[in-house]
């Protein structure tokens, strides 16, 4: 499928997207690129690229896939050094959380080469990061959402699609924006709830002057469940929450008037309200788990 | 240990309660207490009590230990029926989520008992709920809370204490008011956020006018693990957040300034704030499971 693809960024997606395809027999040559040379030689070791480069556009010369798979933060400056290497076919893609603030990079930087831009985001990944946790298998069954934007030519999106569905991904085109807003509610808003959450018990304590730890001592399974998330890698966070900062709000008020609601009907002993609201909440997860074969 | 014990309300906790002291010889005879006599009926068929009766003051006769172990939204009024069928030696404890309004009922309600009750919180359930998922090692190294008031006699808390001890729980003592916030910080919180979370997604759909399924459709596992409590029983959870209202709106309010303070860095475009806060939370998430031995 590919003669040879450029990995910038080279962690746990980057990775695994390089291992899936070789594993299946689409990809010649893989060159990794990052500013970490031990991560890049760990990279050869591990077998998941042939060669790398610390200089984008070197890296992506002669390439016909280049994946983006750098930190969302990164994006911009990714795109403005590979531009001048891209070679005239060459294909791009980039695996970024949020697609509006990889759109603008893309669209400020890639020049002529964004007709061949294929915005996307495979939706999988963990706690775990870095290419020693990469793995052939990360996408199988996993989604991935494709955004092209009107500049975008229809034969890249439908390379980039066939690249995705050759991994065991489940693909899926959706407009720009309401990418952001979906992942906003069902990934970002979740993120940010457990960091300020965990954030809130820890500095506070239990409130009444008691060590910060004590009262983490109590907590149940349900707490860990719900708090996993916040051991995610802050940098990551920072720019996720940075880069969809208008769709974060917005589903962010939206939460904070539902938890309004529910907390003044507490302060009014209002237990009808909270017992249809938890009921709606229950039906909505369990409906979603039945969905998903999950129960 | 005990000739005979009275468990009013026959559930997960009540149920594995009883299947534990049975296993360990600690128990004469276990008599089963409640309203669903089918699910008493299945209490005697599955080895985890002797009898039954829906009448609390007849449940109780003779009994030397009684657990209360219904609803916390029904302790008031088991309370006072079981006050008249008491044994003059009998010990009271029970097993509710919150204590001052435990410890109020148990006030108002079982006159001279009240120095044989001991309030009592095992830190231990799930999602699962009913006899049929009761086990005899429910409470191997799950915590039980006991929070004994000024007239509690201290042989009954002795005796509570070592009857949860031979269950393989690990108990520790706590001031009732204390108990409420630690809880309403580690648990009724968590829940309550979860519960908010999924209705407000649920409800808005993704904010543009999409069908309200789809949004979860795009959910990661990360998603899955956040939003488990919030199938939870709202029974159960609407009580809990009546009963323990104070320390819940308490903190609940703290972490309403979190949130805040962490969407006005995002709004600002603070990223140092975001990624402080993100680094205190994943150190204080990651030395919880160092602690608890879970990573």
């Amino acid at each position: 499928m590919f003669e040879r693809i450029a990995i910038i960024g080279l962690g746990l997606i980057g990775g695994s997207l390089a291992r899936a395809l070789r594993a299946k027999g689409l990809v010649g040559e893989v060159v990794g690129c990052g500013r970490d040379e031990h991560n890049l030689q760990r990279g050869i070791a591990l077998g998941v690229i042939d060669r790398y480069s610390t200089n984008p556009a070197e890296a992506v010369h002669d390439a016909d896939l280049v994946v983006l798979a750098t930190t969302l933060g990164a994006t911009s400056e990714v795109c403005r050094r590979i531009a001048p290497g891209l070679a005239p076919q060459a294909l791009i893609t980039d695996v970024g959380s949020t697609k509006r603030s990889v759109v603008e990079a893309a669209r400020a930087h890639l020049g002529p080469a964004l007709s061949r831009f294929v915005p996307g985001h495979p939706i999988a990944g963990g706690e775990k990061s870095g290419v020693e946790a990469s793995t052939e298998t990360l996408f199988e069954r996993h989604r991935v959402i494709l955004t092209p934007v009107s500049e975008t030519a229809s034969f890249a999106v439908g390379k980039v699609r066939r690249m995705w569905e050759a991994t065991g991904a489940e693909v899926t085109l959706m407009e720009v924006d309401h990418h952001d807003l979906v992942l906003a509610a069902t990934s970002h808003l979740p993120h940010l709830l457990a960091f300020a959450l965990v954030d809130c018990l820890a500095s506070a304590g239990s409130g009444d002057g008691r060590s910060t730890g004590e009262i983490f001592d109590y907590a149940a399974g349900g707490f860990r469940d719900f708090t996993r998330i916040a051991s995610s890698n802050p940098d990551m966070w920072r720019d996720i929450a940075m880069a969809n900062r208008t769709a974060l709000m917005a589903v962010c008020t939206r939460f904070e008037a539902t938890l309004g609601a529910l907390k003044s009907a507490i302060d009014r002993e209002d237990g009808a309200v909270l017992h249809a609201t938890f009921t709606r909440a229950k039906k909505a997860r369990d409906a979603y788990l039945t969905r998903r074969g999950l129960t």
